[in-house]
């Protein structure tokens, strides 16, 4: 059993780490940290966890996290993970930052869109989790840079099209759609219920920090330097991401080779469903799961290719992703804790 | 591993038992079956179950059925239980029948509110399986009659308290609010999502067929006629379902007597959560889970006890209740496969 | 046409009457306030006024206000309007307050559920604005109190069969849903998307501040002392309420005589719509309006009548009945500006 | 007085046809039929009509219609219209008909997609509605073919540009998304409540009829054959359509010229607002109105644009558009019985 904290534990991603790791049957949650809610338990915060979480949420202390814990998941607004993170490292501890600090293999870029990193020799150390990916880094890995929401939805169904070279590295689209959960527990207006039921529209044109996060993924794997037009959505729900990925095929490529391309990079991969033709993911069906679903359409006329790719932002997007890492540090299978279904409706 | 038969399985308690089942530690799902799908794989049905449930619907076989399972799930429209389940029992079959076939004492009830009963021996053998209630006579039972929803979230908190005499007989409200999911999945205009969406109304006011399965368990339990008026809403979500109910207590009975007493009579039951003073149900924190949560207040001045329950009226509310059921029955852990704890948002 | 003034515009009541007054043929919309949004057009917090509603919100000041302005509503959180309205008041002007700070007749009774009123001597001057009920005095009124959204979904059903004596004055039940509009536009966590959606609960259980509101307003008309229990509960949706009210009828009335009760009462009443036989009000169908609908069922077991009002929280509940009562103090038809119809879906 | 007849009173065009008709000043709403509700009152179909609009609907009478309308609407399934039209404009009547039947020039690619046409004569004489680019054509047609919700989104924002020369006609993406109303009243499953909540998918990829309509109009513009990769997605909300149309901008061209040629294009359209630097238009604020609000958003990197359009895709994507294609053939003011604000939440 391993023994298991969790820094940042009531915003949404930390509520939904408990949720999972709670339920894990290799893991022992010991600790829970929150500067708000110090010394109230889990289940006065969110109470669906009555009866079933049985934690009081502490202070951070560095000390106390060092002895009750093997794995440090930090689930912290960016900027604070890099300022506890290096102590954790030094102390022998595993950690799963699920905030962007050490996302980035390229200070500067991190530095362009958030701020100075004060940490920056970790970067070289930390791996980018995205668990499929790179799985043999993680599963040695003391630090893991866990992906944006909208990176793994992107990443998954581009990187092995432009690995095998199916499609043009220029002039990619990506029109994601996110839910509200994305935006975090903090009150805001922007979040409320009424300022988001019965709306649609996009948001952070242009400048979502997410961007230069899927570009650098895609440049490094690709060997070209790559950008991606990229908008992102906010739909009235809770949870649950979709996007929608415009490429330009090569020539000769057809709908059935791109699909046979997917398949085969991901046919080891559970968590990963490539829907059949005329199949479209629908993010009710991953809701509360670690999949990701995958479709994939071709416009012939215009050698476009449509790929569309459903996951739960918080699951796939955040925590389930995590915890995946988790399970690839630690030697488990790589499922455990995460088989559950999504709610038929 | 019990061998299991889920007939009728693709309306929403159909979809909901086989989600519950494909998880359940002891439980083999062999075989499927729906009218309309006959042939087709569930997952095309409900995608939520792609690369988790590989069954294929089949058209009703009562032979096949026999042959292939021990216990039998009906998930189909009232009248038609009564046409298949007494070949089901009469081949030692043990039988969780979810539709209002088998959940009433007196023939006469039935028939006043649905139709002409077919197998009305099967009525005195048939136990009512509201789990914390009924639980001897369910362990032995072949035969059980599934509670529904509404009469679920009413009977748990007013048993104890009516069987204790803390609250009179008389005058009992219950004012229940209901997800849509409880229509099933017919394709009614009344379902639809324009329909329900920012609409919130009260339905089926003096003529709710829960109304009278309500009044036969109360009244059998008490040894006196007790009528309720009940009054069903439609709340603008997909699952959960709150009742608050309003009661007289006795004379010199205060808030904390009755919680007392709710606590005294579900300390060993595991899916009851009775709510400390000043905390109220919400049904969030019961969704895709077989808890009912209960709380209570007392308005003083007018000795008038205000009773919340919340339930997910797909679980505990009808295929959560129906495995808890089939756990009695078996000799199973009661919570065997009914773990799940809902999402924190 | 009236000059306007509309202290607190960009809370979600003062939103709401700058949509209904910019459409008000008789009115001339001169001059919005805000603390908060202070130089910042109005447009530019509400978009959806952009190109229809062509106002700056400025800082509040009295002498401002007074010279362009002959009506004021003010749209505040209590406390503030008690601050301001005395000036207002000497300067001549009419005002209508949509906070608590005027409603009551009984200074004590206000005291002790919000705080020290600063301006007595009003609260005797002041008129209650349940237009229907007291139109005359709102005619002739310098300052009306506007009622409260719950107070009015009750009191419009109750009050003519109070005063007609066909139900008992005691043991009265209001199991109150309302929208999350209610809650108003500050960033709480409460009143997040992901916090509402698929939840149902219920709130301020026996300390909500509507209660006495609602029991001065019965008591004074009823001429006895009379108390509700009032449970109020979110619903997962941005505007409506729907009131559910349980009382006993008196020996001898039946549901035709209440109906008849409520349509004498209402004979000439433009917002009011008394529902046939078995139809019920839902709150889409006001949605957007300044209707109230109303139902009723008698349970001839229990001699328990069942009312059933739906308002829209932030018109007939708000803004409105305050428009209404603006068209009463200037001799303006009543319905002038308040014509319109729900949206049918 | 128009003399106004809507045939197909009950469908959700059907009803805010009526909605928007009833409160026009310019208006006599005569006559409404509905096969399935003939007999019924209109407030019986939809409560929010009770006391607002008091007609009867009646089943299809071609004699009766002509006699009392001069303008009649026609809100029927495909393939019916091209039925009862020919008759209707023998008889000298203006006919605005909102299926898809009369928008299409080229009968093959009509057929192509839908079905044989029996009234080809009658298309090249129907003017396509798409008001602010077809005014004069619609000034004097007799006969109008409204466009679909999802070409108009999409060609608002298009047509300035490429006929100005400044995006290239190869290449274009839609990337659409559409409230659920858009499919209708009908009683489908995949509308029902509980399939669409917490859903988000895209549907019909490569096969949705909009995509030859949005096809042929641009091509007719523009004098090239444009072929755009049109995908569109369900919103889990009840009206609203947002595209998001991706463009690549020709050399030089940058994002205030791409401005300036939306704003010159639509100086004099009262419907379209186009939305400043950095705003982005939502769904929410053009509810229930005939808005079409346009942002737009150039990365320069790709010289990619992306446009923004929102609209009712019941109002300015059906209904709305129809009166204002009425107000136009009429005379009448073009914003005429069309000035709703959108609620501000």
């Amino acid at each position: 059993m391993a023994r298991v904290a969790v820094v940042g534990a009531t915003g949404y991603a930390g509520a939904e780490l408990i949720r999972i790791l709670a339920g894990h049957p290799g893991v022992d949650l010991r600790l829970i940290t929150s500067r708000q809610y110090a010394g109230v338990p889990i289940d006065s915060v969110y109470p669906a966890f009555h009866k079933r979480v049985d934690l009081v949420c502490e202070a951070y202390d560095a000390d106390r996290v060092c002895r009750e814990a093997d794995v440090v998941f930090t689930a912290l607004p960016h900027q604070l993970p890099m300022g506890i993170i290096p102590d954790l490292i030094r102390n022998g501890k595993r950690v799963i930052d699920l905030s962007a600090d050490f996302r980035f293999r390229d200070q500067e870029r991190y530095e362009a869109f958030y701020q100075p990193h004060t940490a920056p020799d970790l970067l070289a150390k930390a791996v980018y989790g995205l668990s499929e990916w790179y799985r043999e880094q993680v599963r040695s890995a003391r630090l893991i840079g866990n992906p944006g929401c909208y990176p793994t939805s992107i990443l998954l169904p581009l990187l092995p099209l432009l690995k095998a070279g199916l499609i043009e590295s220029r002039g990619i689209i990506a029109d994601s759609k996110s839910g509200v959960s994305g935006a975090g527990r903090s009150a805001s207006i922007g979040s409320l219920y009424c300022e988001v039921a019965e709306s649609f529209k996009a948001y952070k044109v242009g400048n979502h920090r997410h961007n230069p996060e899927i570009d650098e993924v895609l440049s490094l794997s690709a060997g070209v330097d790559i950008h991606v037009t990229f908008i992102p959505h906010l739909l009235p729900m809770s949870r649950g991401m979709l996007s929608t990925i415009y490429a330009t095929v090569r020539s000769g490529i057809d709908e059935q080779a791109v699909r046979d391309c997917l398949e085969a990079a991901y046919r080891d991969c559970s968590f990963i469903r490539i829907l059949g033709p005329k199949k479209q993911p629908d993010t009710r069906c991953v809701r509360g799961t670690n999949f990701c679903d995958i479709g994939c359409y071709l416009d012939e006329k215009q050698r476009r290719l449509v790929l569309t790719s459903a996951i739960d932002n918080l699951v796939k997007g955040a925590s389930g992703q995590a915890v995946q890492n988790m399970n690839l540090m630690l030697g488990y299978a790589e499922t455990m804790g995460l088989d559950a279904v999504a709610y038929p409706l």
